[in-house]
């Protein structure tokens, strides 16, 4: 984030006299208390300044950089999850295979009749099955999907940077993004490695971070 | 990066009284020049501060979060470029797939005799292959592969941003990083979504950016 000349002369005014009250900074830049309040506001939401009651302002000591990283890692899965595409058990490994190419998804996610999760399938999962002996159109993908409860998922309030850090060090390329309900896990959204590419390229392109 | 009290001073007379030369910055310092010489070498090349012969020292204006940012911007494909796999175009599907489970890889590059880059193979591209109705180890992957001029490619000097921007955009899994030679391009090693995945984890995990 870009400061202003004002909001750069206040981070100056609490980092030389920190704890100070909102009414002395205001003091010292011969402004109202009203007109400061919004600065103040940012600055403490973006982690530069912190305020404790009864006490002031006070200075964070950290950088831009290090409230950038901070800001980065507090983002949630929510902000980033893409639309989930999801397959039936009794479906057939080329029926899986072929909403695979229709939905040009890298990951599957198969579900029960109450529409709860039961496994994922990935891309290497339907390759190695199609290289077998087998009929695709006999065998249902209940027999090759990986299953719970060895499945990784993460949850909306769940933070991206966790999820980034799951897919490196578990060597898979999504994870589903799950909601708890009284018959299971609802699918509700999916991160995978181009969600976190994505992520990357916007982060470093837009300015306004 | 983590700034010292004194390269904070610094950055604080250069913002108030710059241009200035370091004889000036180290008189107000009351140190030497020789004393000073780390400190401003360190603000300059992490961009605070910018210096102009025979005019001194002057403030860029920058923020620590806006310097990160350049700073990823900045970062180069043989930094974080992987080993890359090849198969010969000759080597049948069966084969290509058989080397892709047991490197692991998603993305497989293809060359000839020269070793030179002719085409690449995805999972995807495999997948389509394996559910045709072809003999897997009659068909050889030249026959199904993507190939050059359509395939994206990246050279190790070029920025991880822009490469990172491709996969988006183009809707690819990798890239192969090619070495131009008197034959055609030789392949040195690739750029996946995983890469991208690794770097931004490895960015936000450390500290010391």
């Amino acid at each position: 984030m870009e400061l202003s000349k004002r909001q750069e002369k206040i981070i100056e005014i609490v980092k030389g006299n920190g704890p100070i009250t909102g009414e002395n900074i205001a003091e010292q830049l011969s402004l109202t208390r009203a007109t400061l309040r919004p600065d103040l506001a940012i600055l403490t939401m973006a982690g530069f300044l912190d305020a404790r009651p009864r006490v002031g302002y006070f200075f964070t000591g950290k950088t831009g950089s290090e409230l950038l990283t901070e800001n980065i890692k507090k983002f949630k899965v929510h902000e980033f999850q893409h639309v989930p595409v999801v397959v039936k058990e009794s479906v057939s490994v080329y029926d899986a295979i072929s909403s695979m190419f229709l939905e040009d998804v890298g990951t599957l996610f198969v579900v029960d009749n109450n529409s709860c999760l039961t496994g994922v399938l990935s891309r290497k999962d339907l390759l190695r099955a199609s290289i077998g002996q087998q009929d695709l159109n006999a065998v249902p993908v209940h027999i090759i999907m990986t299953r719970m409860p060895n499945i990784t998922v993460c949850r909306k309030e769940d933070k991206l940077i966790d999820v980034a850090n799951d897919l490196i060090n578990k060597q898979i390329d999504g994870v589903p993004v799950v909601k708890d309900t009284e018959v299971g896990l609802e699918v509700v959204g999916r991160i995978t490695k181009t969600t976190i590419t994505k992520a990357f390229v916007e982060l470093i392109m837009d300015e306004h971070i």
